[in-house]
């Protein structure tokens, strides 16, 4: 079997968890299972046990995961009737409603050695193949997600194909959590949240200096780019909601406002703000394409379990834009898009990026011929750019194809960042129109992209990527000037002076303490630069920089330094 | 009766609201009067006609209420019983409604020949003193302003001691008219309001690059003078504002959404989270000031009749700060704002500013020699500052002293802008505290300030303020580079880019309209500088640099340029 692909790891993780429960069973005969399928890294089991378990429990689970693994016992599949299914599982009302819900008379058993469980299939043959696993967790969760349901128990692992894979990911685990963005905001004194708003994040100065940094970086690339930076408003009446489909599609996640007896939703997305602006006048083709940007705050509801960090916020800024063109202007857009997509996830020092092109799924909408044009000029962006993708067959909106662009961080972790979403619907839908160069009234092509996506969220993917240790251009403080005694300040003064008509965000440490713990306390403090100045220095007018990691450069004069600066920035 | 009192004013222009009413039931004697009181600027009358007046109507009026005033009916004033009042206006439901309304058994009663009005007095003695009048508009109103209660029609105008007085005041209120940021917003292309929206501004590109300019412009001021930037949810539960008083004291105009059934409240101010900010863990004596300042969007109900462009929204940002320090670092706090107050708006080329002070009122709270140090080092601030202001004896919130800065714009109207409030209150209620360095825990103070006040209703004033001519630092698009012909280009290519390294913002006309045309639509368009580039400014490398106002500077180079710039920014 093939090791290398990410169905035959799905179908390991499942096969595990079909393991971890044959041990549960093995060891807690009176547990009742649910279900069990494979994740993104690895695999659950949730279950109602007559007494909960505790984390020391792991540990025998996962030992007899492994007994029953060296016993290699083979793993069968087959398929019986729905009437045979509901007297084997009688006593299980979780198995008995998802056996109602499956469609069709006949339903999946799998068997290795004593143990069936109701399954759909897809499992390695025999349960010596499972042997590189690991139980990492026990958590609370409910049937089927819903909180008014049952509450059960999950226990939570992983499974992979070779040892150094295992040993990898628990290292790269490890990290992660060592490195996890809401123990660094805590440290580094970033953000927090707060018991008045869960899932709403407060910045404090150093956080705040972040986001503003992310939002200038772009801010400058896209008015280059010929964008221009709009505002809407955050909240709009149920009208407009129902007329772009949020309504329908989305209110469960929207919050409401009562103004003047009428409803008004918080907006979850920035587009139909957008549109309102694109329609507040007859637009020309020479408008086109019209690159209307917003750093647009928006609110959509989480779960209160599942909010996490500022990987999951109720409220975040979106880096949107919406383009209007005319559709032989795609092709264009699309390239300059993916250029700046590029351009925006290397400054952040990630190199390895994953492409997807979801293509015309069956339901779509939009003439084919529409279709055509737009996907194959997505097609041509990529392939100009020489960038690899992979063609998601059928995986596109119903109105329209998407680019979507995955990072990989520095822990070898996959997040979805960037998306280029064509929309051939809402242009329909509010009749936007421009007026072409022979005088008739036609229809642009509305594409949304966004490159961070949610800026909060592309925070804390940055903070665990560079392990709390932000490039100079980004970091809160830059530079830190640390004299070895009061004698230097003067000179201090006049480079930190000099440092900010550079617009440096710089500080000179006023502390007693010695050389040693001033560089101690700038390197619990992260700052990337510290400037040692002692008289030396001082005589000479030079500067000896000490990188965060230790490393010294001496003698540099204000111009080195400055270039040095200009290189970093 | 001396001319310069405001409160003299104030009787002259009630007095007018008589005669306009004389004037009324004189020439439609059917008509029911309501009440008629002075306003900021001139008066008005709420009138229930039997068949509704028109525009026309009003000069009839007017000429009626020369023709009493012409007559000097001298005006006199009594006291009657309610009883007796209510046989004179037995046929007038909404006067007998005020009678009732009106404490005590006695009620005053106003006559000039023929006409009576129920009046609790404040008139000139004769009807001769009325001279300098102009009726200026009517509008829809409703009884007490409820639009449940019955729909009148209201007619404005204003009275002045002055024929000059008067005339200034049209002149003023033509160019007002003329230079509406409503209308200039529309001709520049910088904001809309929409129906999906009422009260809530949409920027456009030019729009927001002002609000950007404006808020970069007091960022970087801010970070000179020590405060740290914060970003606070806008969303946070109703404890929290049951424990601010904001729920108790301005519930009516906040508004709320729920969240998991739990109710919570958009933002009306930012304080609450910048405290929960403060809160967030132990704070030191060492940290103190602490400067928390955050662009704060805020949403706050206004009735739907008195939104008025971005002068009056339902959403605005605030250029937010708190300030939590020791009573003894208010004064040199309040300094250092005073003297930023007068920086930004200097900027602005406001040149008069009123001042006024507010102190402690009867039912205040805090102790006695909390308010007097706090008084003290307010006036101190000021008379230090040189700054001339106004003692307004008792008239300070229950939980601090205020000074409140007016600003005069180019047309003579006064706009109440920054504010610096001081704040027991909030300390108190929040249990507000810092180590101190003798180890124990006290109670900081909290000052709330703001310069801009609302950044939206600022905007709207400097717009009106420099008649849609902003100054170059502040201009959407600053510079329009205008070339004879095609040939220049390349030469006008390269002062773009120079620009563009000086962070300028920029244009080039690529159109084909002489160079006339070009001016003229730069000029249409309000760019404070065109760049003409013709053969000779290309060949010698040389700028003919022309103004708005049509003034010109030949033979700049680009050193002259750029130091112009510099000196503009």
């Amino acid at each position: 079997m093939p090791q290398d692909s990410k169905h035959n790891l799905e179908i390991l993780r499942h096969s595990a968890a079909h393991l971890a429960a044959q041990a549960i069973l093995d060891l807690f005969p009176t547990t009742i299972l649910t279900i069990g399928p494979a994740t993104e890294d690895g695999f659950f089991y949730d279950v109602l046990p007559s007494t909960s378990f505790k984390e020391e429990d792991l540990e025998r689970i996962e030992q007899r995961m492994h007994f029953f693994a060296d016993q290699n016992l083979p793993i069968t599949h087959k398929e019986i009737s729905k009437q045979e299914a509901r007297k084997i599982f009688g006593n299980n009302p979780f198995k008995l409603e998802l056996i109602e819900k499956i469609p069709g008379d006949m339903v999946g058993l799998s068997q290795q050695g004593d143990f069936i469980d109701l399954c759909r299939g897809g499992h390695v043959h025999s349960t010596g193949l499972i042997k590189h696993i690991k139980l990492l967790g026990l958590s609370g969760s409910y049937w089927r997600g819903d909180k008014n349901n049952a509450p059960l128990q999950r226990i939570s692992g992983t499974a992979f194909f070779t040892a150094e894979e295992l040993e990898n990911y628990l290292k790269q685990r490890e990290e992660a959590l060592l490195y996890d963005h809401r123990k660094l905001g805590k440290q580094m004194d970033l953000f927090s949240f707060h018991q008045e708003g869960a899932g709403f994040p407060f910045y404090h100065p150093k956080g705040k200096r972040i986001i503003n940094t992310l939002i200038d970086y772009l801010r400058r690339l896209l008015d280059e780019q010929g964008y221009q930076e709009i505002a809407t408003p955050i909240m709009l009446n149920d009208e407009l909601w129902r007329c772009s489909g949020h309504y329908e599609h989305y209110k469960e996640n929207m919050y409401f406002c009562l103004i003047d007896s009428k409803s008004f939703a918080i907006r979850p997305m920035n587009c139909p703000g957008s549109i309102l602006l694109y329609n507040e006048r007859p637009r020309s083709y020479r408008e086109l394409p019209l690159r209307l940007a917003e750093f647009g705050l928006v609110h959509r509801h989480e779960l209160s379990g599942v909010l996490h960090g500022l990987f999951r916020t109720r409220a975040f800024t979106i880096d949107d834009a919406h383009i209007y063109c005319m559709p032989n202007q795609i092709e264009d857009e699309i390239s300059a898009m993916i250029k700046l997509v590029y351009q925006v996830f290397r400054k952040f020092e990630f190199e390895h990026i994953s492409v997807g092109l979801s293509t015309r799924p069956d339901n779509s909408m939009g003439s084919e011929i529409l279709w055509e044009t737009a996907t194959n000029s997505l097609k041509s962006a990529l392939e100009k750019n020489k960038i690899p993708f992979k063609l998601q067959e059928g995986e596109g909106a119903f109105y329209g194809p998407k680019i979507e662009f995955k990072i990989h961080d520095s822990m070898g972790r996959e997040w979805q960042c960037g998306t280029i979403q064509l929309d051939f619907f809402q242009p329909e839908n509010f009749d936007l129109s421009y007026i072409a160069s022979e005088g008739t009234k036609q229809r642009p092509v509305m594409i949304h992209r966004a490159i961070y996506g949610s800026i909060e969220r592309f925070f804390g993917i940055i903070l665990e990527h560079f392990k709390g240790n932000l490039p100079f251009w980004i970091a809160p403080l830059q530079v830190k000037l640390l004299t070895i005694t009061d004698a230097q300040l003067p000179y201090a003064q006049k480079l930190f002076d000099l440092l900010k008509s550079e617009n440096i965000r710089a500080e000179i440490d006023l502390s007693s303490d010695p050389l040693s713990g001033k560089i101690k306390t700038a390197q619990l403090e992260r700052i990337p630069w510290m400037l040692v100045l002692g008289n030396k220095e001082m005589s000479q007018e030079t500067i000896t920089l000490r990188y965060r990691d230790g490393k010294q450069e001496t003698g540099l004069s204000w111009t080195d330094l400055r270039a040095l600066i200009h290189k970093n920035s």
